[in-house]
């Protein structure tokens, strides 16, 4: 497989705006076509399409009513220790691997299901009622997105799937991309004898959210253009040390690995 | 202190280039606008000069000759583990606080007196012989940087300096930024009683290294254009929970504190 693009040397960022607002089961590259429609906007062959993992699962209806979530003792224990609800940390253990404190009172970081390590597993909040659970394959989302838009515009594009995550050492949220289509996950290029390996769509994911990731602007989706890639449907975990495992069990109920 | 920004709808990226071969001791800035001069290029107001670490530790002549380096037991130790050579381990020790093995046999992740997590501590190989360490104080390379830049262009800008790291979770290195000048590391947005505090430097930092991480291209530096942002020159470590301690012992010399 090869994963040396055309360089790039320079691209252009914009945002898909203004986006309606996204209801569960509702069609994101429909949504996205009307966007461009309403814009006057044509996508071009070689456009990357970021699409927040938040409107994906809403899409994908991953709603979870906290009410319905029964936590287990581990969750009850780990919830005192961080102030987290139960029914949430529930949540986190059920879809998780396994899991560490970043500091003694949290956040608690887990290994999702799907090989990622992240901030609560990727459980988003909503309100105090609920909470939504990542999209259940990325990646496949990510394809079935690009097949709807290649279809829908007649253009050759990438689709790259974003989700906000922590580091370790420092405050505040970076982005990283859960799925990808149509763009290699990782980009190598070799000089003299040296090797270099990057979490190219992570980058792209990242750059995007200068535009996405500003709350209460509503803005789900932006379009990187004139960036140099391989196209490739691998998806995203293919650059994962962990392989995605057996999917979590049914939310509310503990999984089967006890965790 | 203000940290929401305009809104960003869209944004631009290019690459300085071509850009001459920086040597120890160079001045950064004058490369930078001489890039700026043969290319007919004028930096505008806003903009956001993004530097690849490499090139800032090269000027400052962060050279170690690994042959000055005395392994201290405990780095001998750990070079017998990873397999990473005992003088390279020396270093890592020496310019953290801490650190741990993302795996059995490595990478080495290690807290930079700095207050950075990275891989290797930041240490950079340079060849079989020698190895580049982080600038001295990469926020300080950011104003210096900055202050030369805005006085050779006349143009208001911010300056980002970036660099390589991994993730546990993910082969392949991302891009972070280490250091500052001109711009707020964290940017704030607030909507619904909701507030999301994200590390804006590190996207732009990822942004710049899709035209920066091409090893080979020669490119340390690109432009961000259009990106808004709050003026600020508290820089980096303002975002890190670790704040910077007492910087490291001599390179070749067990560090104070014995790690």
């Amino acid at each position: 497989m090869t994963t040396a693009p055309s360089p790039t040397s320079g691209f252009s960022a914009f945002a898909l705006e203004p986006f309606p607002e996204v209801r569960p089961g509702d069609d994101v590259a429909s949504a996205i076509n009307d966007v461009l429609s309403r814009t006057g906007t044509a996508l071009l062959d070689g456009d990357v399409v970021v699409v927040a993992s938040k409107v994906v699962s809403i899409a994908e209806k991953r709603y979870v009513d906290l009410a319905d979530v029964i936590p287990s003792v581990e969750a009850l224990d780990l919830s005192a220790r961080t102030g987290k609800p139960a029914a949430v940390v529930q949540l986190i253990l059920e879809h998780s691997t396994e899991h560490f404190l970043a500091t003694e009172r949290g956040p608690i970081i887990a290994r999702h299901h799907l090989g990622h390590l992240l901030t609560s597993a990727g459980i988003d909040r909503a309100g105090d009622e609920g909470a939504w659970l990542l999209p259940v394959d990325p990646d496949a989302s990510a394809r079935a997105l690009r097949d709807a838009l290649v279809t829908h515009t007649g253009a050759d594009i990438a689709v790259v799937i974003a989700d906000s995550d922590g580091r370790a050492d420092r405050r505040g949220a970076t982005c990283i991309s859960i799925g990808a289509a149509g763009v290699a996950p990782l980009r190598l290029t070799e000089h003299g004898g040296k090797r270099q390996e990057e979490t190219f769509t992570d980058m792209i994911a990242a750059a995007a959210a200068i535009v996405l990731g500003q709350r209460g602007r509503g803005v789900p989706a932006a379009v990187l253009r004139g960036v140099g890639y391989v196209p490739s449907d691998v998806g995203v975990a293919e650059m994962l040390h962990h392989a995605p495992t057996t999917r979590a069990a049914t939310p509310g109920k503990p999984s089967p690995s006890g965790v």
